[in-house]
Order: structure tokens, then sequence, then C-alpha cells
């Protein structure tokens, strides 16, 4: 099973790599670790998915889309946590100043164990299942105590290692020619919409809900990446941020969404060991599962998004994070988890952050971010009232009089009531003011407390936000796997690489190819390349004297859904790259079937009865291209 | 003439930040200076520029587009130049260490000199005008002399300035954890084309000529960032890189464009003092004024390219770089220029950088860069051949016998020529050995070098790169000034602002208005709003209860070219934004109306003759919207 598995990626990675669809950057110096170029089929798949997401995000969910620069100034950064808490845990080997994570090694040899260490007692094994299992909530300490236990050393050089400490993952950057302002390459694309929250919401005519939408590069200084394009340092990331009345979480079109069925892994189940499981998308928003309506809408269309892309649904499920994964903020978290090679990888979140974000970069601007309700009629409502009086204050504090009047006026609702009730039954209670750095005590003639009744005309709130954020490589890298198959060429022991991409996401929607090099088929070409031009059809010519079946093998590894022949000047043969059926189309109309095709309005079963067959001559057989 | 400059470009900047065009990022912390975000309206017009930029070049020319990181390890813009020559010279304020561009501060005050000092001799003009020429060519001690001379100080603060001393633009990082990799963020796209050249190739069937495109961010660390969008520290660039043979620059498609006209500024009359003047570029390419055929078509798609977006004919040039902006490499180079109300700028630079790249980054990195032309017919060449003999130079130099054999092997065909010819007349020369560091004596008995007859089957070469770069931020800046128009409202002192976008750029195509909140105008503009949606036209509805006046109006702000009034069930009346004028169409067929003109199949023009006209009520005059 892992053998075969392995051979599987490593036929799709030759694929991938000998096509140009992704090669290592920098490759003639040598490389860099983590960064990954994408040559011309993988540029124009992350087009396509790019515009896709566009169409079915932005555009039909009226999204407000925003560009924000990459460099970012370290205030925001530190509001947003980044600066404090962006960290992987990293040990170095003690000689030669290597780095690695110190999770990945604890990681590594469990697993290596378990694996090869046939005589292990049923407690180790128990132990070290637990560790695999706890793996992201274990500290600097126990993992260092675990990495000294177990004797781990540098992998490469069986040096001793250093103990963990914590190593901030953004790439930093010193901004403005003075170098005593410090930025960072953001790590997302999220603070550029959240700090534009009050920009956002006026274009919006101050009405929530609303999305704001963002595409762009991020960069995460990795420790030690692996994975080919499933970890790496520079990738592109597409953010929704929804905010919403954290009162009403309701969303008006669930109902497009709400009976879809597909593989779900709550919490419960895996805690109880269960499985990932069928779950029709109303019910587990009912059940209270998926934490409210709007979360579960995104989980629908995030659905849709990846399976009309091209991922198996059967290998596609969305995982609710546990408890400890979650940040403390988070109301609930999903992640859309497509199996690969790899086993199963987080493309998706999907998580409600509450008011964390927004509320963070308003404490530390100090600008409101918050929305308002306006009442149709005002509406009465009882507030607590806290009015210290500055006679007695002065008379019991002198000097300490302004620290306890403000401390008083800004203490809480629950703190107040507090007061009020223990004032009440003692006359007299003990007081924390922060400014003066020790208790005092209030006397019930030096403060009232009462619930007043006031009319108010708006409420104000800041609002929640929910976060649909997309890892574009991981999904276009788990694309590729789902799409990629082989078969059997002309001989037997000939296997022949196809990505069967949708129409959608090929990198070249259709090939022209004249059968022989002669003038009249080459003006016929050149004629219907022009209209798939004018159509908006990316096409390519192949006019090498390559047999048609090497032509075909050639083009069905880069995905190319169809071939058009041109065998006679008055009509063409066009060829399904799956089904490898064939038929005839006059070549004034070829170039409307094609776009009829690859718009995605007809299949290619919808379209091939319109059309006589073309029996395939034994010369279109695929044979291996000679690359 | 300045003043009213001043006040369109207060005009059209208002409302584009208003509009949220664009904004200062980071506003909420005071913003950093040269970094802006995109709001939605502008981010969907750069979509739009960068999708129609991604169809004229990538897809009709078949381009093959790549997507590099960011992150550029140091050893490659080490080999570009960027490391030792990507600089600016800055003073500082010796008190307070701010920073400012010398030449900007020099410039500054000879332009303040020559505008308010009515005092100046001829000869104080003459050489104020002079410096303002000669700027971009003085030395740091040359900058350093002159602001001394005329007393320039810090404008900030009156302070003493430092000597000029240069700063490298580019942010510096570091890549991985150990802190030993330097790294930059890229300052152009160009280098991650140039390190794949030879994958690139070999993808191209091993043919020349080609081309690859990249479209991403780039990175300048300004020492003063100033002109809004026009010098930013972070910006996106599209860039090309056409590879072709240097032996023949000729283009096939050059008939394509060869008969355009526009407005090119060549070098002599530059010189000579006169003004641009309409070309027809086939007569520019024939008679030399442009250098080559291929880099001629790239200035006509340049062309057709910038006016198809918006940008006016009679405010865009070609000029010719001079002799002394050039590098020294460059073979012939030419900025489209747009005028704008900061005068002329460069937006898009055509160069033809000859092999200079390739060149440098094949002895870097020790990979061969080079293109071979397979000759039909192997050719007899007469080639210099060096044959050292082995015998006398170990007899002659023991130990050095290595290095002395190498560096003959070494030579260039006319340092070979040079030698054979001494040797011969002669009998020795001395010749310098840089791995010894010092001459040695070669005598006519160590080696033998002959001119021989040899069959070559084929030509090795490194080939030229002809380079459009076009500054995507600068283009949308100008296309923005270009666009914009004031149009009196209902009363004559009431101005309202239209951005006229052509439809392919406009952010947002179409709106839909229901006349008044009634049911029945609400299903009607839903079913419309679907069926742009499935045309795949981006729109809004807006239903506020603001009269259409005022709805209108606020759409021209944002350049929307059709907006759908919804005032009946059956029909509804189409208005457009430049002529205002409206006609009445079939519910079923509005979407397919719209998108005819938004498609660009049709103009306003074409299609109002076949709908009746509607005549626009009083309530339908525009009037300035509230926000």
């Amino acid at each position: 099973m892992a053998g075969s598995r392995e051979a599987f990626r490593v036929a799709v990675a030759n694929t991938l790599e000998r096509r140009l669809f992704y090669v290592p950057s920098f490759k003639i110096y040598g490389g860099v670790a983590g960064l990954y170029d994408y040559g011309p089929p993988g540029c124009a798949v992350k087009a396509n998915v790019l515009a896709f997401w566009r169409q079915h995000f932005v555009l039909e969910e009226g999204m407000l889309e925003v560009d924000c620069p990459c460099v970012t100034p370290e205030v925001v950064l530190k509001a947003s946590g980044h600066v404090d808490k962006f960290t992987d845990l990293m040990v170095k080997d003690e000689k030669t100043g290597s780095c690695y994570r110190a999770d990945h090694l604890l990681k590594d040899f469990c697993k290596d164990k378990l694996e090869r260490d046939t005589a292990l007692s049923p407690e180790k094994i128990e132990e070290l299942n637990h560790i695999l299992a706890v793996l992201d909530d274990l500290s600097a300490e126990q993992l260092g105590a675990k990495i000294k236990e177990y004797g781990i050393v540098a992998p490469d050089t069986k040096n001793v290692l250093s103990d963990p400490y914590p190593f901030n993952l953004m790439f930093q950057t010193s901004i403005g020619p003075s170098g005593l302002s410090a930025g960072y390459m953001r790590p997302e694309t999220a603070q550029g919409i959240f700090v534009n929250f009050k920009d956002l919401y006026y274009y919006n005519g101050n009405k929530l809900p609303f999305a704001a939408a963002q595409i762009g590069q991020a960069f995460r200084n990795e420790i030690s990446p692996r994975q080919g394009l499933l970890r790496v340092r520079e990738f592109t990331l597409a953010e929704i941020e929804h905010f919403v009345d954290p009162e009403d979480k309701s969303h008006p079109k669930f109902s497009d969404v709400s009976d879809l069925e597909f593989l779900m892994f709550p919490r419960e189940e895996q805690l109880t060991g269960k499985s990932a499981t069928k779950l029709k998308l109303a019910g587990a928003v009912s059940e209270g599962t998926v934490n409210n309506e709007t979360l579960g809408y995104f989980i629908g269309r995030v659905y849709l998004f990846l399976t009309q892309l091209g991922i198996d649904k059967d290998r596609l499920r969305f995982r609710q994070h546990l408890p400890n994964e979650m940040a403390h903020y988070a109301a609930d978290c999903w992640d859309a988890e497509i199996e690969c090679s790899y086993g199963w990888i987080e493309c998706v979140g999907i998580a409600d952050r509450s008011a964390y974000d927004l509320r963070a970069h308003s404490d530390k601007s100090g600008v409101a971010l918050e929305a308002h309700e306006k009442f149709a009629e005002p509406r009465e409502v009882e507030k607590l009232v806290v009015t210290p009086s500055k006679k007695e204050l002065g008379l019991a504090f002198k000097g300490n009089q302004k620290m306890v009047l403000e401390a008083l006026e800004a203490m809480g609702e629950t703190e107040a009531l507090d007061m009020k009730a223990a004032l009440e039954s003692k006359g007299e209670v003990e007081f924390k003011v922060c400014t003066l750095g020790k208790d005092v005590t209030i006397k019930k003639n030096m403060v009232s407390i009462n619930l007043e009744k006031k009319k108010e005309h708006q409420r104000k709130f800041t609002p929640s936000v929910i976060e649909p954020s997309f890892g574009i490589g991981r999904i276009i890298y788990c694309l590729f796997e789902h799409c990629f198959y082989q078969r059997t060429g002309k001989t037997d022991d000939e296997q022949l690489n196809v990505f069967g991409f949708p129409p959608l996401v090929a990198p070249i929607k259709c090939t022209v190819f004249p059968l022989v090099k002669i003038e009249k088929f080459d003006v016929v070409a050149k004629k219907i390349s022009k209209a798939l031009t004018t159509a908006g059809i990316s096409h390519i010519i192949d006019i090498t004297g390559n047999s048609i079946g090497k032509r075909y093998a050639r083009t069905d590894e880069i995905g190319v859904p169809l071939a058009i022949t041109v065998d006679s000047t008055t009509s063409v043969t066009v060829r399904d790259r799956d089904s490898k059926d064939q038929i005839r189309v006059e070549v004034d109309e070829v170039a409307s079937v094609v776009k009829e095709v690859t718009d995605g309005q007809s299949t290619w079963a919808d379209i091939m009865w319109r059309y006589p067959a073309h029996t395939a001559s034994a010369a279109d057989e695929e044979e291996a291209p000679e690359t």
C-alpha cells in the first residue's frame, strides 16, 4: 500500500517536472528549499483556478475584493499576534548549526520506531502513539525532555541537539532607508482586510453582512520545508473575511447548499475513534454540529468549488478542529482536507474567528472597528450607571482621587453589580485600583450605582468574522494527483500518462494538428487557430512531423481535453482525451463546438451524438511521446 | 496651466480615494509611505487590465507564462548586478538621521529657483537647466559638490546634509532559520525567467524565437516615495522576455502592426530639441530608427494594448532612450510614456537587452544558457585551434604547468591571433596568467596556433532578449486620469464626476436599479441579476431608496458603463453612462444585450438603433450622490 502510493507519487511528480508544471526555483544555482516555479502548464492551471475562484466567490457573492501589499509594518503583525506567537519550535545541531523542527524530529522518531521495531512492548506502543496524538500540544520543555529521553540526535550528523526554542516564521525586512522601521512579508493576506474594515463597511453602505476577499502571496520562513508543493516558503492564498452580526449568523442563501451531502468529520467522531461520515449540510447545521448557517453555507460553497475543479468527492472531507487545535477565541473551525499520497492535507480552513481580529486592531490602533444597527424605533434599555462622588473620594484619597475615580468609572457591568451588592450588605468593599497598584476601601457614600432606563437609537458592536482561507498551491497539487492516471499504449508495457483535468482547469483547452505537413492543411489549421483565439480559447498548433498518436500522447500528458486533427479542408476530427472517441465536425463550426465543451455548457457526451463518429485508424493509436 | 493641472489631479484623487479605488495601506496605523491598497473598484480594474494583458500578449502570441517566487537568493541578484548596482544616491540629515534622495533635492532646488527667483542671470538659468538635463548622469561626488555649492539643507529641519552615498533599493531578508542565507524581495520579475531559460527552451522544442511572460509583485525600497501610485515600494509588474537569434531579429507578424502610426520620440529629435512626431512603424523600422523588427513589433503591440485599455493616443508617446540612459549592453530601448498631471510618465519599457542577462547567469552558475541552430547541411568553417605542448610547458613551468596550459586554452580569438603574430615575428611573448597572478614568457615551441578547417553541424549562441516590461500600477493611474471627466448636474454649480472607462476595464459592467421598492420589481431585478451572473457579467443591484438620478451619479463615479432600471415587469430601460441615452429592452433579452456591449462585440452606437428610445423623465436627471 505505502509502496504503491510512493510509486504513484513518483509517477505524478516525474510527469509534472518533465512537462514543467512546476520546477524547483533557481535550479541552475542549486535551488532553494521550499521555493518552486510554476512553468507554463502549471501557471495556466493556477490562473484558471484563481479565475474560477473569483467567479465562484467574488462575483457570485458580490464580495469586495481588495489587493494589499505583502510588505507589512511591524505594528500590524504585533496587533495580530504574529510577531509574538507565529513560531515553530526549533532545535539546532550544536556543532554544525543546522536547524530542525523539534516536533518533526520527534514525530519521525516515533513513526520510525513503531514501523520498524517489532520488539516494542504494548506499553511502549501506546506511549509512542500517545505522543503522535498530542504532538501539537507539547511545550518546548516537554518536547525537549522527550528528545533527551529518546536520545534523538541530528539526523544528518548524529550530533547532540540544543533545547527547543521558538523561531518566528516570518521573513523580516526593514522598510525605508533609515533601517529603523521593522517590517515583515505578510504570513497571510487577512490582516490587509481587517485594517480596512472601516472603509469597506462604509463602502458597503454601512450594512452587514458583507464579505471582503483577497488573492495574493504569503510568506512563511519554514524551518525545514518538505513534501514538495505542500509546505513551501512562499505561496498564494485566497482569503475571504465575511463580517456578520454576532447575534445573527443566519445566511439568506443557505438553502442553496443545504441539500448537499458529503464527508464530514465532526469533533465527536474524531474523539471517539470513528471515521468521517456522509452528512447532509442541513442536518449538520440544525443539529449544531456546524456552529451556524453562515459557516455551513461556506462549507457548502467550498465543497462545490473543489469538486467542480476536479477534486474527487470521495477523497475530500471536512474535518472539525478539536478543542485543543482551535484558537481560544474561535467559535468553530472546519478544514477542507483532501487525501493525496501524503495523506489527508488541509487545503482550506473555514473558521468562525468571532470578533478577535477586529478587536485586536481596534485596541492597538485606537480606531473603532465596529458596526451599528439602527433601531426602527428607539428602544428602552436598562443600563447600570456608576456615579462616583468626587467630594467623598477627594476627602478619602486626596492626591489619588483621580485614579480611584477613573477605576470606578471603568468597571464592567458584573463588577459594578457585585460592588453594589457588597455596599448594600456590608457598607464597604475592597477595590483594586490598577493604576495605584493596590486595593483601596470604597464606602457606600463614595459612589452610587443604579439601574437607569435609557432610550437607545442604535446598537454598536464588533462584527464576527467567518474566514474561509484557501491554500491555492495545495489545492493545485491535490488536483494534479486526483486527475492523474495511466493507460496502456500501443504495447502492453508502455504506460501513458494522462492528466484528466476538467476543461475548466485544463492549461490548454485544445490542440490543432495538421495530419501531414502540406500547405492546404496548414491554411485550415491557421484558420481554426484564429477562430479559437477570437473565442478566447487557449490552444496550440503542433506542426511537428510526429505521428498523430505521439502528438495525442504528448498533449494527454498536459491534460488537453480536446484535439482537432486537420485531415481534410472541409471537415476535421475532434478527439476527446479521456474516451479517445472521435467525431467529424465542419471546419467553420469547430471553434464553437470546442467552446461549448470547454466553457462547460455541454459535456463531450452531450455533443458527440450530434456529429458523425470518426473511426480511428491504427495510426491514431497513442504511443509514448519522445519528450 | 499648472494650477488647473493641480486642480484636476485633486479632483481625480478625491474621487479615487472616496470611492476606494485605492487608499494608503495600513491607514489606521498612520500608513506607510509608498504602500497602497486597491479597494474593490481599483482591484477590479487591475484584474481586468491583467486579464486583458494575458489575452493580448500571452494567449495571442502563445507565450510561455511562468510564476516564480518573490523571495530570491542573493546569488541570483549578484549575477544580475542588482546587489552591486541597484542603488540610489542618498543624503542624511546629520542630526535627525532622516534620509533623502540626493538627486531629488538638487532637482527640487533647481526647479524652485527657476520658478521663483526672477533675478537670475541668463548664465545662472542656463546652469540650472543644464543640471536638470544631466541630473541622472551625476556621480556621488558631483551631486555632493552641487549640494554644498548651493547650500542645500534638509527640507524638514534645515540641518546640514551628509555627503551622498549609495543605498541599495532592495528589501533584504534572510532565508531559512540559520540566518546565514541572504535573500532579497525581487526588484523585477525578469530574473525568474532568465534562470529558467534552459527548461523553457526545451519546453518550446529547442526552437527560437519564443517568449516567456510573468505577472507578479516586485519590490523597491524607495528612499522617498512620492507621486501617489507612480513611485511606490511594492508594485505589480508584467514582463515579457522574447528570446531571439541575434542574427535574425525579424518578426513573422510585423506586418500586422507595420501600418500603425503614432507619436514617437527618437533620440535624434530629443537631442536636437524637437518634439515627438507621428511616425509609421514600418518606416521607423526600415529606416533604422527602431533597431529591429521584433522590437518594432512589440512597440506596435504595446500601442494597441494601451489604447484599447482606454489610454488617450494623443497623450501616449514612445520615447527612445538617449545613449547615456541605456545600459552599455542594450542594443536599443524605447519607453511608452503616458502624459498625466505629473508630466510624461514611463509606463512600459521595451528594451533589446542583447545577450547580457543570459550570459551573466551562465557565467555565475556555470550552466550553459544557449541555443543552437542545426544546419541542414554541415558547414565548413575556419576555426582557430590552440594546441599547447604539454612537454615544453612542463619543462618551462614545472608545477605551474597546468595553470599556464588552461590559460592558453581559455584565450579568446583576438588574443590568440595576437599571440600567433607575436610568436611568428619575435619568437616569444609575455602572457598574463590570472590564476598565477603574474606574466610568464611563452615561446614559439610551447604552443601552436593554427586556423583549421572544420565541419560544423550546428551553431551555438546566446540568444538576445527583447524585454517589454509593464508597470501595471502606473498604467492604471494614467488610465484613471485619462478616463476621468466632470459634467454639470441638476444645478449649474454641481459638478458630477465620471470615469469613462471602456467596458473592458470597467470595475463593474452594469447596475440593476428597481425604480421603486415594490416586490414585483425586486423579482424582475433578481431575475436579471441571475442572468447577468450566468453570463459572467459583474454587476450590482442597488435597492437603496435614492432617486434614480442619484443612483446614476453614484455609479458614473466608479465608471459603470450601463445601468438597467426596472420600471416594469416586461421591459426595462438601459442607460449608457457617457451619452446618457436610454433604450427599452425586453427583460429576457437584457442580459445578452449588456453582454454584447461589455464584451466589446458591439458598441452602444451599434445597438441603440435596434431598440426603442426611452425618454428620460426629470427624475432621471443626475444629481450629486450623498456620500
